[in-house]
C-alpha cells in the first residue's frame, strides 16, 4: 500500500519542501495544502508547493490518505483538532516536529481512533516561510519515525517508504530516546547559539558593529542557527523541557571544568579536550552529514 | 617605504597563506620561511609557500626587512628569542596571534631595541599545517593592528599597506580592546564549541554514532571550529585569560536566564530572545562576513 493523496498542513520550510519533493520524486501522488496565514497560502500557490492550496483545512484533508502536520510543535494539538472531523476512514496522520513525546500525546488526544505515527526529518536550514522550501531538503538526511505502541506495521512501512522516496534514510526509534538524542544534536546547540548571539549584542565594552565586523573569527558560525524561526524553537524548548535541561546541566558542568582549567592555567587539560573533539568532525564529514570543504566552502575561501 | 624581503616564521595555515598571498599580490617581494617541524618545511618547499624555505631561523630572517611570527601565541617569546641575534638593522617584527597584550609583552621582552608592531588578521579555517594555507585567506577580512605606544608611524603605515595589498581591510586598535573584542567574537565561540562537542561525545544514553548521524539538526555547525588546532587554542585561552573569563561569566548568566525560562515555561521570554538574534545574522551577511546562501551553501542543499 502506498499513499495517493497527501495533505500538508503548514506550508513553511518543511511543509513546502515535502510538497516540492513529492512533485519531483513521486509524480503520481496528488498533494493538497493549507496554511493558517493567507499570505503564505498565496505564496505557496504561486510557487506550486502543493497541487492545490486550500483556504480551509477541511478541504485539504478531506480525501487524503496521508496527512502531515508541519506546524510548530506547540500548535500540533490545535491543528489536529481543526482537521479531526474531516479526516477520511483509514487515513494516517503524521508530522515533522522536532520533539516527539509531547507531540505524540497531543495528537493522540486530539485524534481519538485515528492512526497516528509521528516522524521527524532531521533536516532544515535557517530560513523559514513559504519561500524557504526546496525539493532536495531531505536528500541524504535521516528521518526518524517514532511509532506509538500498537502502530499498524503496514502503515509504518508505507510511511517509511514515503520518506525514502523523498531521499531520506529512515530510522525507527522510541519517542523518548528521540527526544534525548535531539536534545543534544539539535536543541542544545540552538539554545547555546541563541544565547551567545544575545550575549554578544548586549556588551557595553564592545559595540555590535565590532561583533559583526570581526565575526569571521568564529562567532558567525553560531549566527546561522540563531537565525532560525523563533516560534518553532520556543515550542521545541517548552515541549522537550526535561531532556534539554538534562543536557544543559551536563554542558554547564563541562564548561565549568574548562573555565577552571583556564583560570588555573592548566594547559594540558585544555589541550587534551581540544584534541579529542577533532575526531567527531572527521566522522561527520565521512558520514556525509556536513561539507568537507574548509570554512564550509564559503565563497570567499577561493581555491 | 615598503617591504622588499619578508621572513615568515611558522608555515602553517596563517604563515603559508601569507607566503602564497605575497607571491600572488606582491610579486616583487622576496619571501623566506622557517618552521620548527622538518616535515612542515619539506611540504612548504613542495608547495612553494615561500620563495626559500630555510633549515635555520637565522637564515630566514638575516636579510628580511619584515619578519612575521606565525606560531602559536604561547611560542612567540621563544620564536623571537631564537631570531633576535640575527635581525637586521631597521627590521620590523610583527605577528598574527589571536591575543595581543600578552604577545606584545613577550615580544618586547625578547626583542629589546627592535621595532615591534603586533597584528592579527581575523581570518582562518578549521584546517592547520603546511597544506592548509591559500592565497585568498585574507581577502575581505579584517586585519587588526595593535601598535604599542611610540610605534613608528612610517612602519605602521608600511605594515597597513602590506596587509591591504594581501586583500585585507586594516583597523588600528588598542591591544586591550582587541583582546576584549576577540574574546567575544572568536575565543568564547571556540571554547563553547569545544565544550559542546565534548559533552555530546561523553553521554552514556546517546551513542557517538547517533550524535554523528543526526548532527544536521544543528550540532555539526559547532564541530567545524571545534576541529581547529589544539595547540593554538590552548595558548589563546591561557594568554587572554581575563577577557575570556569575563565573557564566559556573561554568557553563563544569559544561559542561566534562558534555562530558567525553559524550566518555568516562559515562552514569551524565549520568543523575545530568539527574535532579536536574527538581526545580527542579517548584518553579518550584509557586511560580507558570511555566506548568505541557506545552510552555508552546503552542497546537499541543491537548488
Amino acid at each position: 500500500m502506498s499513499f495517493e493523496r497527501v495533505a500538508i498542513i503548514g506550508l513553511g520550510l518543511l511543509g513546502g519542501s515535502i510538497g516540492l519533493a513529492v512533485r519531483e520524486c513521486l509524480p503520481g501522488v496528488a498533494t493538497t495544502g493549507y496554511d493558517a496565514d493567507p499570505a503564505t497560502r498565496a505564496r505557496a500557490a504561486e510557487r506550486g508547493l502543493v497541487g492545490q492550496v486550500c483556504d480551509d483545512p477541511a478541504d485539504a484533508v478531506r480525501n487524503a490518505d496521508l496527512v502531515i502536520l508541519c506546524v510548530p510543535v506547540g500548535a500540533m494539538g490545535a491543528a489536529a483538532r481543526a482537521i479531526a472531523p474531516y479526516l477520511t476512514q483509514g487515513v494516517l496522520v503524521s508530522d515533522v516536529g522536532s520533539s516527539k513525546q509531547t507531540v505524540a500525546a497531543a495528537l493522540a488526544e486530539a485524534l481519538p481512533g485515528v492512526a497516528v505515527i509521528p516522524a521527524h526529518p532531521v533536516a532544515g536550514t535557517e530560513r523559514s516561510g513559504a519561500d524557504a522550501g526546496f525539493a532536495s531538503l531531505f536528500r541524504h538526511r535521516w528521518c526518524i519515525i517514532t511509532p506509538p505502541a500498537g502502530a499498524d506495521p503496514g502503515q509504518l512501512a508505507s510511511l517509511s517508504t514515503f520518506w525514502e522516496a523523498l531521499g531520506a534514510e529512515v530510522e525507527i526509534m522510541d519517542a523518548r530516546h528521540h527526544d534525548m538524542v535531539l536534545a543534544v544534536t539539535s536543541h542544545l546547540p540552538h539554545l547555546i547559539a541563541y544565547t551567545i548571539v544575545g550575549t554578544a549584542s548586549d556588551l557595553e565594552g564592545v559595540t555590535e558593529s565590532e561583533v559583526i565586523k570581526y565575526s569571521a573569527g568564529g562567532f558567525r558560525d553560531f549566527t546561522r542557527i540563531a537565525a532560525s524561526d523563533p516560534t518553532m524553537w520556543r515550542d521545541v524548548f517548552l515541549t522537550n523541557k526535561d531532556a534539554v535541561l538534562e543536557m544543559l546541566q551536563r554542558f554547564t558542568e563541562d564548561l565549568t571544568a574548562l573555565q577552571r582549567a583556564i583560570r588555573v592555567g592548566d594547559g594540558a587539560q585544555l589541550f587534551d579536550h581540544f584534541e579529542r573533539t577533532r575526531a567527531i568532525r572527521r566522522s561527520i564529514i565521512e558520514e556525509g552529514q556536513d561539507d568537507a570543504r574548509p570554512d564550509f566552502g564559503r565563497s570567499d575561501h577561493g581555491s
